[in-house]
């Protein structure tokens, strides 16, 4: 059974929020979408192109006309968005997010709409990118893209039911796991790599031949630090709020250049040579099969 | 003055020593190209493609024709060639290379070619690749690259003008340095990068939820991970030809992860927004710059 939505509220009218309205639309899925957020400009933009059909910079002002609310924010300010909504939402309404991290959002559903949780759906579409705003809204943006939803142990089957098939009308693929297992997976391939090339470039840049270095920086370095572009606050909150398994996974990881540097003291040519053929072997393996999943 | 080639010899025709080859041939300033390889198959193959007229597995053989000789091997093997050419190597021939670290080489040239530094320059080409073997070969490579030289005390100005010459020739933007100074820059923006990614691969794989991680691994995780995908006995050479400068740039990242670390475990947002705004910025600046360069 495909299930309509009559209002849609995106709270966030940027990449995630901007494309997802605009491909639930080209499905034939929502009658009408309301885009929230607080800038103005960024609204009117969001008009103009057809990504909303209605505009507004206060959440609770709409609220009571949502069948699904895409919290689509930074998560820094989905726990005001939800206080916000809580007042006005209506019984069954359908509330889902596009945060980065879970735990903490699970968190903010149950602080802020204890009594809706049965409809609370968190989800993390895996489709991230520099760009920003609703210029960034794009049709097929989750084509092939996956989406992670991590009900609430309150969340009602149905409802997470729900959410799954509007992704699917999008183009995505739906996977569930806990939230916590998801903040492990990705602080590992995601959060990690961020900090470890955020630190890299402060590094370089604290050089006293730093321009020298600039200089001579080429292809390697670009796709290397290619994610030290992305957006700084978004990636505060992100550290901030998973930052138990961060924190496990740079010790780790420093564990890890303590033994490489090891191995570069002793000259031990075997060890490196070992250690860069696995990787190698084992990145060359993921690509593979990255490639495959286009 | 447009210096002519009458016969070069390149050992090692792959990417670095097959483009070169073919690109000075295109500019009309060689007249014949012996390729010198350890594999006979791959020189066969470039004899096919045309970018070499002769081939030899020797280089002993063919050195006392050559009027230029590339280099273009692994440097772990560039010891043993310099031995082999330094018998029958003419007064007057040029020898160059096309290896990742300098300090180590010019060591080498020292060693096995002590009466002939005058003609001896040694060459960085920035054009690196995952690409390798003679069909990795392309005419254009070097248009807009940068090589750089670091002569010798010893080496005639008018030896490093040749070389610079030829290298101008390909297309190439010429930078000389001493060789001290380059391998410190590219400990920082080539090699200390590789070593990073070619660790964090290796400590995603040793997790008990590899398959999970590898299977949410996206686009941020692929750039960040390319050069994990370079080769492992050539990486192995370049981490300890430049260890000194390597160990110490790895002794600087891991303060910097250490700082990290901490202010992730205070719940430094604004020190955390701070780093990864300035690092932001840094890299975009320097982007901008890299895509003027072309």
């Amino acid at each position: 059974m495909q299930q309509q939505i009559d209002t849609l509220v995106v709270a966030g009218v940027g990449l995630i929020g901007g494309s997802f309205a605009l491909a639930l639309r080209r499905a034939g899925r929502v009658r009408r979408v309301i885009g929230v957020g607080r800038t103005l400009a960024n609204l009117e933009r969001a008009l103009a192109l057809g990504v909303v059909d209605e505009i507004s910079q206060d959440i609770a002002e709409v609220a009571g006309r949502a069948d699904l609310v895409l919290l689509a924010s930074p998560v820094g300010q989905m726990g005001a968005l939800m206080a916000a909504l809580a007042p006005g939402l209506r019984a069954g309404a359908i509330v889902t997010d596009g945060g980065s991290t879970k735990s903490d959002v699970a968190a903010l559903y149950r602080e802020h709409l204890p009594n809706h949780l049965a409809y609370c759906v968190p989800a993390h579409p895996i489709a991230g990118s520099d760009m920003s705003g609703a210029v960034a809204a794009q049709y097929g943006l989750y084509e092939n893209r996956r989406v992670v939803l991590t009900p609430l142990d309150e969340t009602l089957p149905e409802s997470a039911a729900m959410v799954a098939g509007w992704w699917q009308a999008c183009g995505a693929e739906i996977h569930s796991m806990s939230a916590a297992e998801h903040d492990a997976v990705f602080a590992s391939v995601s959060h990690l790599p961020h900090l470890l090339a955020f630190a890299y470039v402060d590094r370089v840049a604290a050089k006293d031949n730093a321009e020298r270095c600039f200089d001579f920086a080429a292809t390697g370095f670009r796709d290397f630090t290619r994610i030290a572009g992305s957006h700084p606050e978004m990636w505060t909150d992100i550290s901030l709020a998973n930052r138990e398994a961060l924190l496990a996974e740079l010790a780790d990881y420093r564990a890890g250049l303590e033994r490489l540097s090891g191995m570069l003291e002793r000259g031990d040519a075997t060890g490196l040579n070992r250690l860069f053929s696995e990787a190698r072997g084992v990145r060359s393996r993921w690509h593979q099969q990255f490639l495959r999943k286009g």
